[in-house]
């Protein structure tokens, strides 16, 4: 999962995009980078860590201008990290070009195939360099179209801005897996993956980039246009946004993300209650959807777990630390939970590893008996379109029964959202694959080995 | 603030300390340092900023030993933060001797005066190095006694250990106002200003160092001694650290923390209901008391701001977005909020500048109405004792009615507990002088300008 | 200007790698990059800085394998420096590839218009890019035959090494421009620019790469095979190796750097003798012509000026330091200048402004006449195949008589040695188009004004 | 051994005290620190490191301020080497004082044991804390006064510059061991360790602080002052500062330091004349003496080592690459030494294992014969007053014959400077102890076995 950002005719544009990257932050850790031009110039600076290690005053000084893209990476695992990092930067027979790419494509194999048998060379294992050599191969000057006729030879997921020196580019795929924005400052057009990330500046008049929209605008004369560049199919929106990644306070899908989360609270409340003395999240993930189960059943809703806000360290913990089971990250509350009958809610269960532990720390504070909840399905297959999961077979509900994880993470009881509960709250268009299997686009067979490591 | 770690007797303590020190985050995020001995040598490592930018593999690796005290400081501002660090490594006529101090003497104006005149230098702007200094000229080469007859002339509070070749120390004031507890763990005794730095280690047998004790470990034999080196005086601990400091799962003065922070706000609902529809706390320091006043009068709990976990900056923003108000830390969850009639709660409301600004983003969000609860009396006087606190003058409550604040943070209606409604929930035996004005102790005239820099 | 390094066959191949790279450091001190493999994987890091700014253990630990090639880069001015560091990895049909470069390519820009037509993409300014398209773009898996289609396309000089997972291949144009040499050390093969960097190893049996041979190892046999992959053309070694750049210690192109450069010193003393007292050389480009001119003329030689070790320096001195003056790298040594009539000598003269600065301390040290000799001919052309130099309007002898020069430089005399005195010192099979114009190439018309950004 | 630098009314002064420590570099390698002050606050950083590591922009930005004092260190082994990086900077009944050291004092034990039992606390391990403790038992209020009444309490040597709100003063023990000069650049006052520290600013007026005087800058007045605050003694200027340790560039003791090296040499080839081919210096230390030698021999002079600019590693080098003998500091040119019989001139020898590298690497890059010759006499005697020398156990003359040096060495002959030569080149009052072990101050006897930790 990857944050995105691209502003327009702003001054001083990078100082700008820090804080709306920041906002971004929940979406990618591993790396970011913000490329700017001043229309005659390219600047780039990209790295491995979090915006406030990678931006300093030094690094702004040398990112002038007034046009950029931003990018926040969640990295994959292994050599390559580095090399992928974003704003992609490249020159063609049409000039210099950055982009910035929140997705996945799925005929990437028959893409590079073919590329690699052109004579292409690639220096990055991104999805982002493949429409970079696709748009260059397109015979036309102008970006915009490039753009195109690069994207109409994908599939797979894309919310993805182009930049170029007349032009910045923001377009969406036809089936709008990923979320992508835009609005008003000042003069300025903004977008970005949240609206969190508009909130952030005071951004304002924001709106969607519809599924298979692009939205061109010229920095010479400062027009924006809309275009209707692909023809939506049908609507695969991601889930996963709604029930976990997207931050409690962005609009996502014209969702309120805290109020589907609550509400998915509720229906599980309702599909699966349980005597009980307290509900407890598994902060951060499991707030909303706690209070909902809370309001709905009427047990007392408790912050019995905190989290440490100081969780990031350095440091590998030595084998004596491991086995005292330091616990850096949570620590429950034993006053909300000695003597009690526990309910705690968490967004998702992937692999069993986290909610064990969690188990054991409430049992270890003195709970009585610990009630796990899930505000979505059981997640069975993984994703193709964006979101960074483990492979099937890391996937504890791929196959095991509820009665085998409820065992397996040592809880009382164990119940998970269904899957017409989800609906209930969300309605349809959405892509749910995760929960069912059903992969909206072709997957290539050998594609789900490399699940973990193409984001 | 500070948070104060000693450790005896473990194999590579610096690893065991890092973690401890990372719990106690919250009470300094400016500095912090370790010191270990390994029995011949010392070797101290200490810095400006977060335990996990201070203390990576390399740093560890230079501080072998299996004894230690370790600090977290919450600098004053100015040209001396950095020469203020703890630990603080002197050396006497009896060797070396290493300490970390949590508190603020008040009559150091009176001490360093004599010192000087003696013709003593001084390195620091500390406390910590008045102690040692009165350490050195005690006639005794037996360290508990030198630190015994050092704090027989001093005034206000501490919670200090100390640590030379042969001993590990950990004293409190008679008035106990900083919390100070020790555990086991293994053969291992370890002392901390929290519980929640022996729970993330796993150490049991938890207890307090009651006021003017003295706990002796004699590192040679590891043996353990509790010495009453100090008859205590009436009990003055500090209510603050159960109002806001301590941290919501620790256990301080034998109250947990998180309990007493939900009925302050049961109380407060009690004393000052109003017809809202939603209970928003400020996070974090706002939750248990909001969700008390949720409980007490019925009106739904949400959260209604969250905060962002990634904070950090170190780019000064310009004016240009200064201008926008752009807003890095607290986000409005407009779903939450529109059209809602708001009790949003907090602990406490020092200058008043953040709750107008709170206000300010409610409104801004869609809510109707924004009722301001404070879960504490209104703050008329600064601390002496060790919490930071600017001076009388800017504390807005000093010489402002609660409806001149109201006015000034433009709520629709506020008010603060009563001190009998916080006597109710914690009893007796606190300072609560930050709230009356009623010094436990003398305080000399020229110190409260300093109030603001004295730590 | 760039040192390049490539070994095969030798375990922790980085930690050997590293000192030989310092021993180039001379060549490029902008950047510098190590590309390791195991056989299985790439390991890959590279960064703008000095040797031991950028690889330090944690970094040698990240480049595990048994292969590698190294890069020392002298960069160009500019946003695309960082971009531009070397060696540079790229994926392509033939799988992923590695490559080092030092030269330079004169038909750049036709081959870059042919690719871009063609529809590739770009993601450096370099030469060696261009490379590696060709390479993708020749229908061949073997990667030395690979790299010979793609070097029969280009022009200019060239000395590189490239490594895949099979191969490890050395070569050098066929006119020889620039050196590059290997040896063996145990059982592995080690390649690099110059002898020093084998000899600070050990290595032994050192050849030369000789003009349009081609050096393949194979890593899974460990066999080396000499290739005569291009017709050796009209020999055109580079004179400025030998004049300047290389080390002291350093054999290059059959010649021992230190006896050409003093035998210079013996030639230029008797085309220009002058009446003096003592012969100081600009440390240390001029020291060992320097002391053959004192040989020759029997005029003392001295060491009047010294070069600081410290001279790197991050800030940027202010103006009032400017207006000072302040020397840092620089320094005259009175004593043996004071009342003297100098004879300094340098082995060559390009802007003319560190001369005329040279002189000036002379003279503010006491000297009584300055008389300053140049141990090769007037530099009146830049070079187009890898040395940085300064464009044609910027060499001070490109448009200004020998008079001009010594009156800008305000010496009492000044003489550079002929082009047949430089000839009788190394005889034939040298580039010197930089003293003459005659450049052994092409050279498009565009090029000569971007001469400065081009190595 | 240190550097030590002082500047009084100079605007912005960090950024001129920035060339200056950096011309002194050689006098201390291991830290630095600036402290300035505006006349009201004190700014102060140090940091282990060259100059241009610890002073970036950030660091001068944060050192306002128009007087200063600058220092560097060559540091001791151990852990207490970051606590002893000066200036120190200390507050007594007379405010804040900063102080900046060079030298070293011999009755350390004795007023270390006086000052800890009348209760003093140290926080470093350096003799300058001891004077900052004695002035501050001196009843008196008037800086300069304090210094003298605590220096009068000190034996061994001290050149140092103290710096208070309203004074600048500089001064020098009876002795005169250590150089210390001042200068005027406009209207600042500027003192300094040597002249090529004020060389480099432009500062004229240079003159020596002489023995036993004080210089007192009244920064409010800017008046100077110059008393003769102690009765000169027996001068014992130390010989090793001319021999070796003041930069070619510095005039020291009134005598110019590269004019005495040559001479040395040339006394030495009188004294100990060698049949050979070639004379060849070890760079830097040897160069001025081997000119001398071959000047005076009419054997020709040859840089048949170089020494590499970029030598600082961070890297370990493993045990594979010591086996290898990577030889990363000197290179021996071949071209000079082939066949030869090489007079090789160093300026002394302390413990006989470089000199048994360089043996080898000669003979290794063909030299038929090696004679060592040294252009001081034998070093017997540790110095104990500022010059970090290995113990007497560890001076391979103090116990081992020339002949038996030479077998060690494996040179063909080994011949040094006698005490004699010494003097007919530098006259009287020098401090020769390491020569003749005859100390001018008294020695305790615990002292020697520190002698090389103490500096």
């Amino acid at each position: 999962m990857c944050g995105i950002i691209g502003i327009s005719s702003y001054p001083d544009v990078a100082t700008l995009c820090i804080p709306m990257l920041q906002s971004l932050q929940h979406r990618g850790q591993d790396g970011c980078g913000i490329m700017t031009s001043d229309g005659k110039d390219y600047f780039l600076h990209k790295k491995e860590g979090l915006i406030f290690d990678v931006f300093g005053e030094k690094e702004v000084k040398k990112l002038p201008g007034y046009q950029c893209i931003g990018h926040n990476r969640y990295s994959t695992t292994g050599i390559s990290s580095k090399i992928n990092l974003q704003p992609l930067l490249t020159r063609s027979l049409n000039g210099w070009l950055g982009l910035v790419h929140n997705g996945n494509l799925t005929n990437t194999e028959e893409l590079t195939k073919r590329l690699e048998n052109e004579g292409s060379i690639f220096q990055t294992t991104t999805d982002t360099e493949i429409i970079m050599h696709l748009m260059a191969k397109c015979k036309t000057k102008h970006m915009p179209d490039a753009l195109i006729c690069a994207l109409e030879q994908v599939e797979g997921s894309y919310s993805l801005i182009a930049m170029d020196k007349q032009y910045l580019v923001a377009t969406r795929d036809p089936m709008g897996f990923r979320p992508l924005i835009y609005g008003k400052l000042n003069n300025s057009y903004i977008f970005a993956s949240e609206t969190c990330a508009l909130d952030v500046i005071g951004a304002t008049d924001i709106k969607e980039v519809l599924p298979g929209q692009m939205i061109v605008v010229d920095s010479k004369t400062n027009k924006l246009e809309v275009i209707q560049a692909f023809k939506p199919k049908k609507l695969n929106r991601c889930i996963f946004e709604l029930i976990y990644f997207a931050k409690p306070n962005s609009e996502i899908f014209d969702h309120e993300t805290y109020v589907v989360r609550k509400n998915l609270g509720k229906i599980l409340a309702k599909e699966f209650p349980v005597e009980a003395d307290v509900v407890i999240p598994v902060p951060d993930s499991g707030i909303a959807a706690a209070m909902g189960y809370s309001q709905e059943s009427g047990i007392p809703f408790e912050m019995g777990i905190i989290r440490s806000h100081y969780q990031r360290t350095f440091i590998q913990p030595t084998q004596a630390l491991r086995d005292l089971g330091v616990k850096m990250k949570l620590a429950g509350v034993s006053s909300c939970l000695r003597g009690k009958r526990v309910v705690i809610v968490d967004d998702s269960l992937v692999r069993g590893t986290t909610s064990k532990k969690i188990t054991k720390m409430l049992r270890d504070c003195g709970a009585k008996e610990v009630h796990f909840r899930i505000s979505s399905p059981p997640t069975v297959s993984p994703c193709f379109y964006g979101v960074s999961m483990p492979t099937k077979q890391e996937l504890i509900a791929s196959d095991k029964t509820v009665s085998e994880v409820r065992k397996y993470i040592n809880a009382d009881s164990l119940a998970y959202l269904s899957i017409e509960g989800l609906s209930k709250v969300v309605g349809n268009g959405f892509c749910n694959a995760c929960f069912s299997g059903d992969y909206p686009t072709n997957i290539p067979l050998g594609l789900e080995k490399l699940a973990i490591r193409k984001i």
